[in-house]
């Protein structure tokens, strides 16, 4: 039986501005890794906070002077006037603003809740954490380094958790990738006998960030993880990135 | 390490109205099941297409009158009218119609498109697959069966692929489940500092669905996928269903 298997890293340490996130990530793997851990045919999940970190995409709220606007949502949504102004820098548009959420249109496009910016601790933490700037980059440049450590160049995913705005709770999503097609497209695909053999567009890369939130165990801090068994996804180029699977503004029908 | 896996099952023959699913699930996973592949722990994944036909869920084009609005909206986006009349007979609601898309609440109150009606090939096709009526009572009912035929009662969950408001290609989510809690809610959880352990409330069920969708390979059908790893999530109880993942109206801010 051909299986997908997905397991957390352990051991990784606190992460700090400038450190080398693929160097601690091959430490953590062991010498030589298991199983292919790091080999060509695997996808490294990482969650984005700490390769945020790594490039220092942190702000401290002691250095952010809120708007008026900032104020006013603020008091609206019951927030803390400098997080809120945090979110709209990241924010190309604020689509919704209500229940006390900010829905956000990134820079890069993504529409999630207040641009990605971890604001649930803002009363009692120092800093936010934000989206890295170019997380499909941050993907290539993890990957290259992989390879320079390792000889081997597995996929590379960078995720983050984003709501749904039908459904509760959250799934993780990939924002970053590379050395992985993020879609697979079955649209028009016929059989021999000229039936269409899937009609469906597979978001693959936001489903493997899904299934590596899984193997996170419940209370550690677990933020890579290993995905095997999807090497027919695995591609030598780094590939579009995950900007691919962001719907262009002129197909948006909930603006 | 402890992994998470999935793998499809095969062998699984086309399925009528009135096949007793669960009966064949046992029969594919052979006698004893390997490795605890219907076991107590285990989650069997199932494409709500062999539900929904199994369950007679299916109508035949022939029989459908068009209605003057479904013959209308036909002509707007370019469909078949006979198609667009069972998705709106599907629909409590057509949240959006626009660039040949109907975005519909079903009556279960899933947001998705066509209703969940497969139309890809509404043109060549007799009948269309339409949702099951109850899912949640479906996968109650595949668990208690597959109790009665094997003595264990692993958790059943009911799948469908949904588009995205804000992103393309589309990734499988839970439509229906039993003995699995459908979220896991960490919002406000502290650890011994005080700090928030994760500032998340994590749509368990629809990452297993989009994990499950990953191991099916391409090209062959394969709509049972057997998960293990995740028997932490795993319940006695049928619990609340798929239901709790639907965001009530009022919360919703994008109709």
């Amino acid at each position: 039986v051909a299986a997908l298997s997905a397991s957390s890293l352990s051991g990784l340490p606190e992460i700090c501005r400038g450190d080398d996130l693929a160097e601690l990530i091959v430490q953590c793997a062991g010498s030589p890794p298991t199983d292919g851990t790091l080999g060509d045919q695997a996808i490294v999940v990482i969650a984005h906070k700490v390769v945020s970190k790594a490039e220092g995409a942190v702000i401290a709220l002691a250095d952010v002077t809120p708007t008026t606007r900032a104020i006013e949502i603020a008091l609206e949504q019951g927030k803390d006037p400098r997080a809120v102004q945090v979110v709209l820098d990241q924010s190309q548009e604020i689509v919704r603003a209500a229940n006390g959420v900010l829905i956000s249109r990134t820079p890069h496009g993504f529409v999630c809740a207040n641009a990605g910016v971890d604001t649930s601790n803002a009363a009692h933490d120092e800093e936010l954490i934000v989206l890295p700037r170019d997380p499909d980059d941050c993907a290539r440049r993890l990957r290259a380094r992989l390879r320079e450590l390792t000889g081997s160049a597995p996929a590379v995913l960078i995720t983050d958790s984003f709501g749904r705005a039908w459904r509760e709770g959250q799934c993780d999503v990939a924002i970053g990738c590379a050395g992985i097609g993020p879609l697979d497209d079955w649209r028009g695909r016929t059989d021999s006998a000229g039936r269409e053999l899937r009609a469906t567009w597979l978001a693959i890369a936001d489903s493997i960030a899904a299934m590596a939130d899984l193997a996170r165990t419940k209370s550690s801090r677990e933020p890579v993880v290993i995905v095997q068994g999807l090497e027919r996804y695995v591609v030598a180029e780094d590939g579009p990135g995950a900007l691919a699977l962001v719907r262009p503004l002129e197909g948006d029908l909930f603006r």
